[in-house]
């Protein structure tokens, strides 16, 4: 997937993700980087408002397992269950997060789950970083729906 | 505070809680309660987009800390170190976050805590309703830090 396809993409069906300027640097192998300044997504202390910093990790997390199975040709619902964010470090400027799966053998047992019960759960890290520093780190667990799930399987609010 | 002062200081300083059309509902002694409309929050499925969830849910719990301290005259800065939110399930319409803590005892303790060393935190956890379920739960630590504290001593990204 193209990076401006998946700007694209976020920008229209995901509108918070304009209002927070938000842009892709990267979609690779190893996960996706996205980027957003201060300015839309700036708090009280003229730093990062936590909440920016956990949506743009969530939005690289759910970049991440999207395009990699647009990639593979499948048509999975993807959404979100559980997240994590440690905020370590104030933000005062421009900030990215740049999403991961730990181990290739997560990722090939995902896919494994998801082809034979059509919905399968996978862990996704994230960094963010500003500055060339590690300012926060993020973990979010998402699931993948096959077209023929339903909502009555419960979970997960994208 | 009374819900429209914690509204405009909001709106006034987190342009993302603008953007995402937050409003207050309730400043009380139990917590405070802030709801948003699905349309700036939706995501690719005509839900909640996770990232607003956990964006609502972070505020709920800030605001409760800054509320109650501004109660007692304490000028502390407070900023969020970690937070975790499990998505039940998805949200299709207007949303709320209902913060409170834990036991009295725990809001005690970080009130003594604070005196002493200047510095102390306390776990804020917030349910997240829609329609008069809870679709959501949210828990997280919050840090406060007297004015005379410097950005040495690190963490938090508000």
């Amino acid at each position: 997937m193209e990076p401006k396809a998946l700007q694209q993409y976020l920008h229209d069906h995901i509108p918070l993700s304009a209002a927070m300027q938000v842009e892709v640097l990267a979609v690779n192998e190893e996960g996706v980087t996205l980027k957003a300044p201060l300015g839309p997504n700036i708090n009280h202390r003229d730093t990062v408002f936590g909440g920016s910093a956990s949506a743009l990790a969530i939005l690289a997390g759910w970049s991440l397992v999207h395009s990699r199975l647009r990639e593979l040709g499948i048509e999975s619902r993807v959404v979100i269950q559980k997240n994590t964010m440690h905020h370590d470090l104030p933000v005062p400027g421009e900030f990215s997060a740049r999403s991961f799966v730990d181990g290739k053998e997560r990722w090939a047992r995902f896919l494994r789950a998801l082809e034979r019960k059509g919905r399968a759960r996978v862990v996704v890290s994230a960094t963010l970083e500003h500055g060339g520093a590690v300012v926060g780190r993020f973990s979010g667990q998402f699931v993948a729906l096959d077209g023929w799930s339903t909502e009555a399987t419960g979970g997960g609010s994208g």
